[in-house]
């Protein structure tokens, strides 16, 4: 009844202490090489291994992040429960990311960093807070507790999601013609969608198009749901204003790739939001404890909607 | 008894609607030109007016904004009340700005933004937000409200004002010591302060010196609070690693200075927070109301202070 930890030796340590403390009963080891595959009923990595199928007792495969998105699902046996992992330090850093890039774009910074290139001082017309209209797409954990922390400023919230959600002090919308209604309404439109066939390429020259002139876009979501060229298409018609982006396709960005160098945007290298692994080993411990005792563990994935 | 308006013709058509709508007894002009000098009780200005002694019956003086440093205080005639605009919009702009601020700076934009420059993508090293201590210069009503904002992200707070305050969930610093104290234990220093005769030229080699290796600043103070050198040599020492700039000395910026090239300060044309007309209009009309009815005026200056 072995737990394997797939990842890096840093991250792993910590993993290690935790276990060895709250979780005796269960052996763990970082060693794929060396353990007895019949063994292990847990594993926890990024990619999923080839040798995934040699696994025969794996139980739960638990992904290191939030995303499934990188796993072959139907590669993974049916019988193995794939498990995302949304960690309090996840949740806690995409807040940090998401209220700093909604006020970032709020309060006008793209623009007052070009004029602090060019040695322009002067102030830049700005909306209350009252007067900008937020769009989250994706209202999963990420994108509500995200949403929780801008409600304080005072921005109008509204959310999109798959299927229908009640969320308080949020206006939430779903399907198509929900999706159209938000964006007609989103002044700076931040995308935490999951990435699934549904999603790729979603951020695109149509979607844009919906958006009221002037808006702004926040993603982290994930680089594939992004039209890169659509994107810098609607920055330099104006039409959208300015984005600020934690995620591409590929990564990292390619050299000479228009984000590097275009003054409208904010770019990260996809540090929005980074597992944290003394309270993901917690939560991915809380999830064997369910599972053992016949519940579904928190951040189960349905495969029919792939995450 | 006149309401006299002193500043733009814009902020004070919203004024003008709503003294008509909320205060109709007080007759309210902008035309300073033709009014009887001796029928104004109230005077709203962002500098003092020259001729201000020959308003002989002039009650109260309110400044257009949070700050009074702009006045000449002594030369205000000794009965006349003067009153700092505190008001909900200039409020909840400086909330916005200073947790923009301290994200930014948490969140290693001005290294991330140097990255995106050099085309350069890779992870800078992340502080938790616990391991994050944030410390604010000045306890008024911006830097408690400021602190407001913060919480939830849980920084420890700390902040250090002249005289001893409390204030639920920041540990509260004052006098010389205190102040020594904070800054020790001060990764992101917020300066709120007023600008008085005490706290000219505050921001100083010394002061950075007291900070923690590594520390990061946020002036939505006054510009002259700022030695602009000294935090210079600080950032290119790394004593101080990043700064975000909203007010300087002079304003604006002259050409050339280091400022708008600095690759660690995110600079802002002093535009943190500006007075709101419609809420300052009700916010002036309350104070107003309290001065009639024998109450001191919310903002009331104490001149021995200078704020």
């Amino acid at each position: 009844m072995t737990f394997l930890f797939n990842s890096d030796a840093r991250r792993g340590a910590v993993f290690a202490d935790v276990f060895a403390r709250e979780l005796p009963d269960v052996p763990f080891t970082m060693d794929a090489a060396t353990v007895d595959p019949d063994a292990v009923r847990y594993l926890i990595t990024w990619t999923a291994p080839e040798d995934l199928a040699g696994y025969r007792n794996l139980e739960i495969l638990f992904s290191l992040g939030a995303g499934v998105d990188q796993f072959h699902l139907t590669a993974v046996p049916e019988q193995v429960k794939i498990v995302r992992t949304i960690e309090e330090g996840i949740v806690r850093m995409m807040q940090e990311y998401v209220t700093l890039a909604v006020l970032a774009l709020h309060r006008n910074l793209p623009g007052y960093l070009a004029q602090q290139r060019a040695g322009d001082w002067h102030d830049i017309p700005q909306l209350q807070a009252g007067s900008r209209r937020i769009g989250m797409l994706g209202l999963g954990q990420l994108g509500q507790a995200a949403l929780d922390r801008l409600k304080p400023f005072g921005f109008p919230l509204a959310g999109w999601s798959r299927s229908p959600r009640r969320i308080e002090g949020v206006t939430c919308h779903h399907g198509e013609l929900g999706l159209e209604e938000m964006l007609a309404a989103s002044d700076i439109l931040v995308c935490l969608l999951p990435l699934t066939k549904d999603t790729r390429g979603f951020l695109d020259a149509d979607l844009f198009a919906k958006l009221p002139k002037g808006a702004a876009l926040v993603h982290t979501g994930r680089g594939p749901q992004l039209d890169h060229e659509a994107l810098v298409a609607a920055l330099d018609s104006g039409h959208v204003s300015a984005a600020m982006i934690d995620v591409t396709d590929p990564e990292p960005l390619p050299t000479g790739h228009l984000f590097w160098s275009h003054p409208k945007i904010l770019l990260t290298p996809h540090v929005a939001s980074v597992t944290q692994p003394a309270t993901a080993a917690r939560s991915v411990i809380e999830n064997i404890r369910r599972h053992r005792a016949g519940l579904d563990p928190v951040g189960l994935v349905d495969r029919s909607r792939g995450y």
